[in-house]
């Protein structure tokens, strides 16, 4: 028998109790799920950051924190979590960030919203986009979500360039990496995309030196974080024509404030941070397999690197 | 020294003289390209529906004659045409449509609309999508352009079926055929896609009867050609909510009368027949290495069936 603490909201109770437990089930675990464990029986931990547990020093027998999340940066800093951490990588996370993703870059690419505002009766003819094959676009951050998006886009024939860090191999992909691969890998993109976790090195990696990379009314996508872009800095490029437009999905401040100037500038999408959704069903067989993994001697998935932040 | 006769209108003319000189130069012909050739002289036309040939007969030594246009409904009946007709199936205008087609399969499936109309501060939570997984696509017509469509939807993890009266294989796609085939094809599909040609047996083959096999709430696509579907009958399904939203690029009337019910209908989008363009560079590349083909005893590429009418 496993103790399982489930430590994140009540709406999450309602969504995960029984998934979860028909996947502990279908690994074959035998697993007791509560909310209510007393701290020194616990092997796991079911972790949202909204969630009630802010002290994980007296879980000194919990061998690993699952969160439900795929962003830790509000967690990865707690000096009391010694614990493994391992993030929420759910095919359903990124499969719907992937159809979030092309969904707008074509948007974007072909003049949608000019057809869409032009439904009154006049044909307007004559004007095509380019191919994709001549619409560079670049994905910065190549982690499960950038490289899942990227690579969708280079299937449909955009030329595609990624940054990270630490960036991984994606078929059809162009890599840079580092302060001066930044330059090249934006330098003249149509489209950039940014799937960056959030760290003190990404905050703001979209200011106005480095929009000034990209060509000329070139289009913003951004399902990452709120933080990875200096909205001031974003809203003269729009004024100025730098930036043609941007879809935005993700907020310093959610929800997004109604005074705020992203609402009403003509050429900025809001979206209600929904690019990307933890679907329960795949989540909680993420997590069960996880346990599984750990309870076989297997190596938990998907740890939280506490140095990089992410 | 070939002759090549250009039979197309004065616009062609001006965007294509240049592409099909340099494509005969570049497959090692030797043209003369003129809109003036003697009838008996001419080797080869190339042609499109709206240009000064309508009578072909007088041609008695032209080895071909080369569409410039996808669609041949207008001269595959001319009695006058006994010479080989070539399609034109062009890989820039099949990437092309892929794109038109793949962007708005995402907008319906995504919802974009609403978030469009949603820009007044207000943060709307909680609504997503199903996956893309979850929402069965059917493509009416598995030719060049519906085949690639077909393949990018399933690419994108849609369960793509397909219909066609001779449908190719194509992979990740069930295929159907028939008139049996065509109920199994579009029952239950949330999307569907219309992409065959234009023939006295594909005629309304979206009407009320059809439209009644779809999904609840199904999203209807034409990029192919105004008569494939029973005007009447979508209206009706989109008031009764049979058809949730249609995206309509070409129409049995074109530029379509400003007095259209299309034109006001809420949940209707019109694009001026934008979703597949013929680019004069790679047309003129296509045309170019058919007849070098032809001369050099290989059979031509992308012939019409007269018989089938495409």
């Amino acid at each position: 028998m496993i103790r399982v603490l489930f430590a994140a909201g009540d709406e999450a109770w309602d969504s995960y109790a029984l998934p979860l437990k028909a996947a502990f089930a279908a690994e074959g675990l035998t697993a007791d799920l509560s909310r209510d464990h007393a701290p020194t029986v616990v092997d796991y931990i079911v972790f949202a950051p909204d969630g009630p547990v802010r002290d994980f020093a007296a879980f000194v027998n919990t061998r690993a924190v699952l969160g439900l999340w795929a962003g830790v940066e509000t967690v990865v800093g707690n000096a009391t979590l010694t614990q493994p951490l391992a993030r929420m990588v759910d095919d359903g996370l990124t499969q719907g960030m992937v159809e979030w993703v092309t969904g707008h870059v074509l948007r974007h690419h072909l003049g949608m919203d000019t057809h869409l505002a032009g439904q009154d009766g006049t044909w307007r003819v004559g004007v095509y986009p380019p191919l994709a094959r001549d619409r560079p676009v670049t994905v910065l951050g190549l982690g499960a979500l950038g490289s899942a998006c990227a690579q969708a886009l280079a299937g449909l024939g955009f030329p595609v360039a990624g940054w990270a860090r630490r960036p991984r191999r994606v078929p059809g992909v162009a890599r840079h990496a580092g302060a001066d691969g930044l330059q090249r890998a934006l330098q003249g993109a149509q489209v950039v995309v940014t799937l960056l976790p959030r760290t003190p090195a990404t905050e703001n990696v979209l200011n106005g030196e480095t929009l000034g990379w990209l060509a000329p009314g070139a289009f913003v996508v951004n399902p990452g974080r709120g933080a990875l872009i200096d909205d001031v800095a974003l809203l003269a490029a729009l004024d100025s024509g730098q930036v043609g437009a941007a879809t935005l999905d993700v907020f310093r401040m959610e929800p997004l404030p109604p005074s705020h100037p992203y609402w009403t500038h003509p050429r900025v999408t809001v979206t209600p941070h929904v690019a990307a959704a933890t679907r329960p069903d795949s989540a909680a067989r993420v997590i069960a397999a996880n346990i599984a993994r750990d309870q076989r001697g297997a190596p938990l998935l998907h740890l939280v690197d506490r140095a990089a932040g992410y």
